[in-house]
């Protein structure tokens, strides 16, 4: 190897100085790719040769699933990818902790920004977590030292990815996230690369495999929220505070990086409306089976007239969509697009080896390949979306109430939907228990009444049921979920 | 542009001695990738600044479809790629016909051979087809003269794909198919990128969408084969001759290109074990639903502990697993590996569109990133697989036989499967009409009797059916579904 590295540097020798004046000449001009492209392809032609040394911070499962694999997997990976590789130093908060691999031989950092920093690594892996703190210093110095940086941390990038994949593009160097998103489902791959000559139209997915256990289990055996959620924290699918899961805000997350990938857009995540599953009830995922329907929590993006539409929230999908079967810890992304059509990658959204095969993914991309734009597009081309109001959401909606059953209470229910133009595609009405017990049926015990409307807007349904409530012909808050359609 | 094409050539000036060098040194150490890198490198970083200029050959619906999304996305396409790209040049058989498309301004080839050598371009697309005459003249010259390739036709690369690819490493430049299996489905970048880090142990498909399309009506209606075959030629989802599609050879030749990809050998079409559809009846999807199963066609390639298995036969499939929704002419492919565990793609197999942005990716693919094996290893690193024979296939079966009802059938069927160490996991009876009008039951008609085995081998399971007919126990020949389980 060592004729070659050697050849590799006069190689740059030569190529430096005009890879400089290219880069110079373009620095005024607003042309980040083809400016890049000169010198990003010196600096690759000159690594393809060497090894790729790798930097590790954070030794958590997907870490030390990471260390394994590679370790594994290593010498057929740099064989495909054109360029051998290693893991030359890791960086953790204990260093005594055992985590069953072998570190012997490997460089130890206290410090990930030290490791980030360091001469002796090519390619940062960051898998510390957070949106701030070490993971963002860390992943900040790597690429202002130039190094390429895989990340599976999708707060951090939610939060700063547009400021980072300017950063990495200034500097030349990969910004790999395909962990971020979706686990082992190559999402990103597939957005950036695979459907580069289509008009994404729309992006939906399952995201969240702690809550789509937890309706899972709901709708399969009849249990409350509560119970799943319990057995979701005893097998580790929910953390002890399920909050950020269950509420929809990791959802939310991985939806603000599609977004940009399928469309284009800045990160936008303050742009999401999210709204989680705590209050799905049993009655809720027997209703939708009896329609015809599952309910999953969806991440949805859309192009809408009013502009980019980004909304995290229970979502009824017809039950005989491909989306649909997606049960368990399972993750799924459908992409509609002009070219294609629809698409759907199913597979798993988290667990150690599973991420670390996207962060394998992502490091063979950087060995064997030149950066490119981390979402897809040169950064001075990606604009902030308009964003588009929940309230202007135009769709089919499932709307549950709680009716007092008297004389009357429907022809209000019906004029309120009416005066709102809103078109009822179907009524459904259980006999509630109290009901059941009174055979007169005049005890004005409320019953569930569930109404599926044709597409309106968000707004209309919202005010309709504020009138309905108004004239109190309801006994408590409406149950509102939003339809999906293929 | 210009000055950056001009330094671009005066670089190359100062770097071509350098890349010859490098090559030479390494033409005689057998290590293809590394050699090959280095001399790629440098064309890319002198090709990177110019424009794409393809030659497309064949102006079918797809080719068509091609000049439309790239009429309408080019520039986009060329700004994520970070190098602008135009067809400059056609070939098709007859330049009159309309076909709703704008071709001003490109230059006309009568002769693909001839485009594909031209210098005026630098990508060759072959969407020709056939795998001997134009099409592989036009690929051979276009590799030999330096030009990257795209191309569509599964027949050429399940046929000569091995010749094809080390042609393509030679010459350092890309051979690019991902719309030669299962159409708009990225499942070649899958899985010669994404799962880059992972060992596959399986992988099976939905590749046909013909006998998808006439399976699902067959279970949808109960209909018989003839039927839905009938319905699919008019609707224009089969050939005239449709042998080709229904008998499985299409299947078979996208699943010869997927097992190299999956398992990094050598393409090996004659392995291939092949079954079609049209020996399946209305009464065996019964069955199968019956029994909890749907029957699809698949493509299967497995690593058995006998060697490589590659088969495309009808299928059982439990009917809630992904695969098992996948109805109509969509597509699907699930890979089982050791890192990501199981991912599943869904997605259109065929159409122009969907093809085209297949093409597309590949296009982009060109543009932006060195060439790389094409089948994802290095051709010298790919190995002529141990064949494992079908005779040796273990799995469960589903054995449907038309049992004389006469005392004692039974109980010989049980012996002669016992005889051969086949335990079976279940065994389903239904009354035949001939049975039904004898309320004696002893005339002796044949009743269809389904035998499902646990996992056993083919030999066992041929060899146990062989006596049962050899004691004349049967009234037809026994029809034989193997089962997948997830």
């Amino acid at each position: 190897m060592a004729d070659m590295c050697m050849s590799g540097e006069s190689l740059l020798h030569f190529l430096e100085p005009h890879g400089k004046t290219v880069q110079d000449r373009h620095q005024s001009t607003p042309r980040p790719a083809a400016s890049g492209t000169m010198r990003v392809g010196l600096i690759w032609v000159r690594l393809m040769t060497k090894q790729l040394r790798i930097g590790l911070a954070g030794l958590g499962t997907v870490g030390a699933s990471l260390v394994r694999l590679l370790q594994m997997h290593g010498a057929a990976i740099g064989a495909r990818a054109g360029r051998p590789m290693a893991i030359t130093a890791v960086s953790a908060r204990d260093r005594k902790r055992d985590r069953g691999i072998d570190l012997s031989g490997l460089a130890w950092f206290d410090d990930a920004v030290a490791l980030a920093g360091s001469a002796d690594i090519d390619c940062f892996v960051e898998l510390i977590g957070g949106d701030e703190g070490p993971a963002r210093e860390a992943v900040e110095a790597a690429l202002k030292s130039g190094k390429h940086v895989v990340t599976a941390n999708k707060a951090l990038l939610a939060k700063h990815g547009n400021a980072l994949a300017a950063l990495a593009e200034e500097n030349g160097v990969h910004l790999a996230f395909e962990a971020s998103a979706a686990g082992g489902i190559p999402i990103v791959k597939t957005m950036r690369e695979a459907l580069a000559g289509n008009r994404v139209t729309r992006l939906y997915g399952i995201l969240n495999g702690t809550c789509n256990y937890i309706l899972s289990r709901m709708e399969a055996e009849g249990l409350s929220f509560a119970e799943c959620l319990a057995d979701a924290q005893r097998l580790g699918y929910a953390e002890a505070d399920p909050t950020f899961d269950i509420e929809g805000y990791d959802t939310a997350h991985k939806l603000a990086l599609l977004t940009s990938l399928a469309f284009g857009t800045q990160v936008d995540a303050d742009a999401i409306y999210v709204e989680g599953i705590s209050a799905i009830a049993p009655l809720d995922l027997k209703m939708a089976d009896d329609l015809g329907f599952r309910i999953k929590l969806l991440g949805v993006a859309e192009r809408t007239r009013t502009g980019i539409e980004q909304r995290v929230h229970p979502t009824m999908v017809p039950r005989d969509s491909a989306i649909a079967q997606v049960m368990g810890v399972t993750n799924a992304v459908t992409i509609d697009a002009d070219a294609v059509g629809e698409l759907t990658l199913i597979g798993p959204g988290a667990g150690g080896d599973a991420t670390a095969s996207a962060v394998l993914a992502d490091i063979a991309d950087v060995a064997g390949t030149p950066p490119r734009p981390p979402f897809g597009w040169p950064v001075a081309q990606m604009e902030l979306a308009e964003r588009a109001p929940m309230q202007r959401h135009e769709g089919g909606y499932y709307v549950r109430l709680a009716v007092y059953d008297r004389p009357g209470a429907a022809a209000g229910i019906a004029r309120h939907m009416a005066e709102n133009d809103i078109s009822l595609e179907s009524i459904l009405q259980r006999r509630s228990e109290a009901a059941a017990l009174d055979p007169t049926g005049r005890s004005g015990a409320p019953v569930p009444v569930v109404l599926i409307t044709y597409a309106t807007s968000e707004g209309a349904v919202r005010e309709a049921i504020r009138q309905i409530a108004e004239d109190g012909l309801i006994a408590e808050d409406a149950q509102v979920i939003r339809i999906e359609r293929e």
